[in-house]
């Protein structure tokens, strides 16, 4: 009961978790990792098959045409303090673009899938506009450039120059690993906000601030946080002995789901050793396989996602609490997935709570208190 | 499984519905509805008591001078266009609010009692900006004047006058019999997002979009646009026949939880009159039970929380697209509770979904697709 762990909540037809095997719409994480762009994945996930050739030069048209921000959001952008929490602006940017959408309430398939290819697109767009205007640099306006992806667009938007070709590979590779995990927290979160009919955007912005949690998409700014703290491979065995002689939670180990270890982290683990050599600094890449190693022969557990995705961000260049928006951006195809799924066949999703406080209480008037 | 229908969630001491009663902490909303304030809901529901009369004169001190909202809210806005949703509004704004509580990440105790004392107040706040600014008119500044309560200060905001004593009296009650009602829709995701510990506002803003929705929150629009339609009580048997030879739903009506009849809806039912009646104009309560009783005779329904409230508001003068914004600000009242009750033994809300897509997919080449 407690969490709801093992309850059944709805059917989905998106993604599959069974005997530790992740799977989109039937095809394993293990054939998608290598063989599929993020864009073949958003349209997996969107319209339940892999796109041909036509229907995939059309979606990433689509993508970057859309990712021209209403002029506004950098007005609101400017009225933010540039150290204010990085997942509280997206937050609200996202809320916000609602006004700059004549369709929200427009709940037919057709337009559905047009939000969600603009809410997509500009989601990555604000994610690089919050950390240009807040580093006191110019927005890049993405309608000049000639993107071939979404990974290279937000690079490029983010950085301000076409980025390298192993980096656009390196941030496609970690969008397609992050795009869907079935009922997770702020999937779940998503679904019941539209389970009422509310609009899409209303599910996305639940998604993000459910994903902001320390126990959800927050863990690998916390990986980075500790791989920081202990600088240096000759520091890694007395750092995460006395973490676990404390009993504290080593943070990217670990999760509710897999048992045997999470079927992202090993693609990932690779990714951050071909960064960390490409970059000639395998710092990062040699502590983690270091408290891999030690995390599991001393507590039986393996990394997850987060833990070697905050290597392959750093080489990345970054800045850190960029990390769980750069997860947003990527599972808003899942949340979107979820919500387009949840109100195709929609049922209010209401449960009950457990009452285990004071019974009949009687009326006490101000003076008997 | 369906909609979680009758599936517990979770154990909670805020609010129970047992056959058909609802109470608050143990206290019958009947009890509450006629001699508790919304300050005293607002203290029971976060503390599981009643205040004695130094600690409601200190929540109502500390409730009106937290009402004072940060500029930069106003400059926000000033960005919209009148005519934008304004649930999106306030949910954006509420979001927005983040970065002007400084002890937001804070997760103690005091810390969160304090911070729902300024979301609570600045909700009121903002729904009455939100009103001013979109009709051109100067919003109010709250600090220089002294009201009664939070009902008084959400009518002056908005009206920019005193108003009148059935007014707030009025606006008290529709405050209390709102503010709570176990795990609906909006508490439930509320839940959800701060599951994953992140914060409040995160779990305001979730419960905002939620509400949003034509099954929620929204019903009490829907029903005064019914009999703005209608338009007189010669018309009300027609239309109503004319419903229900379609099969169309009538908003107001039913409720998943009660199956004979919400006790708010009396309540607010002898508020309509009354209200009708001090105005001179019955025209919408006479409708209103009208409507009721057709209802009841052919479909075996009774009038939820949402149908009598549509009247109590409009002869309040309060805008129709407002309905849903004070429902949101009485119920952030009750999602608070269920947050600070979620943080205070927190555990992370991840159901799972039954499959049932495609099983093994073998990857096809693009050009086999």
């Amino acid at each position: 009961m407690s969490g709801l762990t093992g309850v059944v909540a709805c059917e989905t037809s998106i993604c599959s978790i069974e005997e530790g095997i992740l799977r989109y719409r039937g095809y394993t994480i293990d054939d998608l990792a290598y063989k599929a762009s993020f864009e073949e994945i958003i349209y997996l996930l969107w319209y339940g098959r892999l796109p041909n050739r036509l229907e995939l030069i059309a979606l990433k048209q689509d993508l970057t045409e859309s990712a021209v921000l209403p002029p506004k959001i950098y007005d609101l952008l400017r009225l933010y303090a540039p150290w204010g929490n990085a997942m509280a602006k997206l937050r609200t940017c996202v809320s916000f673009l609602t006004h700059f959408d004549d369709e929200v309430m427009d709940h037919s398939f057709a337009a559905d899938h047009r939000k969600a290819v603009r809410i997509m697109a500009r989601m990555a767009a604000i994610v690089a506009a919050i950390e240009r205007i807040r580093t006191d640099l110019e927005p890049i306006e993405p309608d000049a450039i000639k993107f071939s992806s979404l990974a290279e667009m937000f690079l490029w938007l983010l950085k301000g120059e076409k980025p390298e070709p192993i980096a656009v590979k390196a941030m496609d590779l970690c969008l397609v690993l992050h795009a869907e995990h079935e009922l997770n927290a702020s999937t779940f979160a998503s679904r019941v906000t539209v389970s009422t009919m509310s609009d899409i955007y209303s599910g996305i912005v639940s998604a993000i601030g459910t994903l902001k949690g320390a126990l959800h998409g927050n863990a690998n700014e916390q990986v980075a946080n500790m791989l920081e703290e202990i600088g240096d491979i000759s520091r890694v065995e007395e750092y995460i002995a006395a973490k676990i002689a404390n009993q504290e939670r080593i943070m990217g180990f670990g999760h509710r789901v897999y048992k045997n270890g999470d079927p992202r982290a090993k693609h990932l683990k690779a990714l951050a050793k071909e960064l960390g050599e490409y970059s000639g600094d395998t710092r990062w890449y040699d502590m983690s396989e270091k408290i891999e190693q030690i995390v599991y022969e001393s507590k039986g557990l393996r990394p997850n996602v987060d833990f070697y995705s905050a290597s392959v961000y750093t080489y990345l260049g970054i800045p850190r609490d960029l990390f769980t928006l750069i997860f947003a951006t990527s599972r808003t195809s899942g949340w979107m997935a979820h919500i387009l799924e949840q109100h195709d066949n929609n049922k209010l999703i209401r449960p009950r709570a457990k009452y285990i406080g004071k019974k009949h209480q009687e009326w006490l008037p101000m003076e008997e208190r």
